[in-house]
């Protein structure tokens, strides 16, 4: 037996969400049925259109924004000389709440990975060539994520850049702030080694 | 800093979920833009209003249901003369989904707990009444859940019945199938010590 139709169809909306299976998108329905009045329900119905409609992507750098040109490419107090090269939007988000780089970022949207079919033609590459020949850029800090596939797109851009009169610098990789020793994973134990500091 | 304000309003309606905290509501919404295509988010959108427009309480047992009268109490094959008391219609469909139960139900929409102002009132005690009143039943198996309220708004039930020719029973409590003795909390076994059966 299942539940009648509108339950069953709400359910099936839900679990297309990731970390949610059926028990969760049930919990999810019955909430939606027990503890929330009409007046929320529309609320949330219409903030997923609204979010559909409203964000798309900077004309600059390609960070997810509700207008033509993110609040940070059209912040004149940003330093344009510097561009951190993130994988997705949800990065520059994180970046942004340490309240310490000033600079501009560029969003590439993924990482090469031949495997998954994804070349450089697939992530925003062409716009951070334009936006390098543009010349105001003089460094470009490249904070892909420490796996291999984030070691290879950062390569990649540094090759394609080594010509130039650019900086290219990699974002440090080594003992994550407040990890005690023991928990650290080897790799980054010998990452942590090799990028010793002098104190 | 936040995100845009359409990302922001998602993400507190998200959080209206249970379990749903920010970085769950925040993974939610970064799906909702990158996974799911206009189609799929209309199709959940829609799913929401529908719910909330075409899901109500069945008029005999209370039960959700999209007719006026759920399908169990509108299936002549039941066996009108039982009726199985459970809080709340998620309990009816898990009781189905056993295949086992062939009578009626009616649903509580709760337990009488005082301290949170819950008194009979607050339950769909007055359409039990009703129905008991019919004449048809036979016996009242409840089934309300094996804590304190649970058994509060069973002995309530069971006071009120007392003087009628019903059969008023009470769900078994014992060792869940399939556990270990070791792994079940003293409360469990003292109850499935008291409900031994002769084999």
């Amino acid at each position: 037996m299942s539940f009648p139709k509108p339950i069953e169809d709400l359910i099936t909306q839900f679990m297309k969400y990731p970390g949610v299976g059926r028990k969760t998108a049930e919990r999810f329905v019955f909430h939606t049925i027990n503890k929330l009045d009409n007046e929320s329900v529309k609320e949330i119905s219409k903030a997923l259109i609204d979010l559909k409609e409203d964000i798309n992507y900077c004309q600059v750098c390609n960070n997810l924004t509700d207008k033509e040109i993110c609040y940070i490419c059209a912040n004149e107090k940003r330093d344009e000389s510097l561009i951190l090269i993130v994988e997705s939007p949800k990065d520059v988000f994180s970046i942004e709440e340490t309240s310490q780089y000033k600079g501009l970022y560029h969003v590439l949207n993924g990482v090469l990975s031949p495997s998954d079919g994804i070349g450089p033609e697939e992530l925003n590459l062409k716009s951070l060539w334009n936006r390098v020949a543009e010349k105001k850029v003089k460094e470009i800090i490249i904070a892909t994520s420490s796996t291999q596939e984030g070691e290879t797109t950062a390569l990649y851009i540094k090759r394609v850049l080594q010509d130039t009169d650019l900086t290219v610098s990699r974002i440090g990789s080594g003992l994550p702030v407040g990890l005690n020793l023991e928990y650290a994973d080897q790799l980054t134990l010998t990452k942590a080694i090799e990028n010793r500091r002098k104190i």
